[in-house]
């Protein structure tokens, strides 16, 4: 670790996007970071992190990137993780920590697991609760993480001092910070945001399948925007986190299904007060939530 | 039919909450209507109304209301849709035109067909598309249908007078009209709005149920409280509308299980490209459906 371990002298951004460059552009206003050096897919996306400051300079290849750098970021979709850790790991000099912003944690443990070897005590696991339908570099703003929750999992090999680098990076970011298990971050993030993803793109893709879809989506209104927002979220991302996430998202979609079998018999029998029942402890559970965010 | 028909002298309105509030407000904005006078289950409601200017005058019973108006508005949870029929149907003068506001049509037709008898070409159901969670005089508004779609469900022994009384009321509330027959209105709000409906509530109601049901909620984030806005909407008009509607309301959820079971297959084979391809189609349906707004 550096003689001063809350400065970055040269972060490297593995994937330039919206939780990247936001990421970049927070600790550059916190004054925490020195050189910020970039790598990624689209030339374009590259040159408008430039233009906005996000990164001083395009890097071709994530192990060189890491070889430069003092903290790694790896914010790429979930399923091309593995090759850049592959990418970087003989690259890492002694003092510099990794970390990622893998929307899954126990794939990427995984990944971490194969890729790092022994220097797995340099790598932080983490996950900043921060998505938007918009995406890419041009999406990016200092205040992204201002108050949201990033929980990090950390591992059993994680090195003291790394972990307390990444927590003083995100602390900077104005982020409230949590620690889980990996598994146990897995099953939470598959209840309350895979499986509402998954529901979404459902609800949409049924409906566009009705031979009257024009009709239908003529009369739908604000409810169905808003139930529906996360069905405009990018299919690569969540194509990848239900891949990889699948074990928990099968367990709480199989939870779902039993709990509209039993809506389904109560539409059926007509049981209007088992119905109200239902709507009723469920706003209730909502507006008991909604009053202590 | 008055003389000149589209002035309404008096307007009875039965159910004085955000639907018929909003009514009244635009109507009396638009110059339209003389006097409005209204019925009601709670006092303070309707004092508040009153103190809002929504109506002019409280009547006890919706017969004697009714015995005074020329356009009555029942505008009540679907429930009562049929008490309130059967109160006024003996009342109602030659000229007097009585409409609804309920956001099913086959049980309503079901229920005028019962009580108006020779009276039911006086009738025009009609179901206004701006629904909120917030109910109750205090939250209703001049504006609340300015550019918002009502759709008119006539019966074959539908007035054409009553229907063109009708027509000129939600024009002057600045709606849009559209006119659909009774069956297709139900099986499309079934599919874009009842379903949904159905889908938030149980997300909620199953998150709740869980063991760790706490943690879940601290995890929750902006897509989850969009996802289940509608899950806030009143238990007891829901309640009334699945059973009014439970048909339909069962065809959809069928279609919709069977599409959940295709994405639990995909996910069960962890195959990536068939998960990409459905949230693909979902987001450019939506995208288009956005567009077109």
């Amino acid at each position: 670790m550096s003689a001063a371990p809350f400065r970055i002298n040269t972060l490297a951004l593995v994937g330039v996007g919206l939780i990247g460059g936001s990421f970049a552009l927070a600790l550059k206003k916190a004054g925490m970071v020195g050189r910020v050096i970039g790598v990624g897919r689209s030339a374009a996306n590259l040159e408008k992190a430039r233009e906005m400051g996000i990164i001083d300079e395009v890097v071709a290849d994530a192990g060189v990137a890491a070889a430069r750098a003092d903290l790694v970021l790896v914010a790429v979709p979930v399923a091309q993780t593995g090759a850049v850790f592959r990418a970087i790991a003989s690259q890492l000099a002694p003092g510099c920590v990794v970390t990622d912003a893998g929307s899954t944690k126990q794939d990427v443990v995984v990944l971490a697991r194969a890729a790092f070897g022994a220097k797995l005590g340099q790598f932080v696991p983490a996950h900043p609760i921060a998505g938007a339908e918009n995406s890419g570099a041009a999406a990016a703003r200092a205040e992204l993480y201002q108050g949201r929750k990033v929980v990090i999992t950390p591992l059993p090999e994680t090195a003291p001092a790394a972990l307390e680098r990444v927590r003083a990076a995100w602390l900077a970011c104005g982020a409230q910070l949590h620690s889980m298990q990996p598994a146990e971050h897995d099953a939470v993030f598959a209840a309350v945001s895979h499986l509402p993803h998954l529901l979404a793109y459902a609800l949409v893709h049924e409906v566009a399948l009705h031979d009257n879809a024009a009709t239908l989506f003529d009369y739908a209104a604000s409810g169905f925007r808003d139930f529906t927002r996360i069905a405009s979220s990018h299919p690569e991302m969540w194509r990848d986190i239900c891949v990889a996430n699948r074990g928990a998202i099968l367990a709480e979609l199989k939870r779902y299904q039993g709990q509209l079998g039993e809506l389904q018999a109560m539409l059926e029998a007509g049981d209007a007060a088992a119905l109200e029942a239902v709507f009723e402890r469920a706003r209730s559970a909502r507006e008991l939530w909604l009053k202590r965010q």
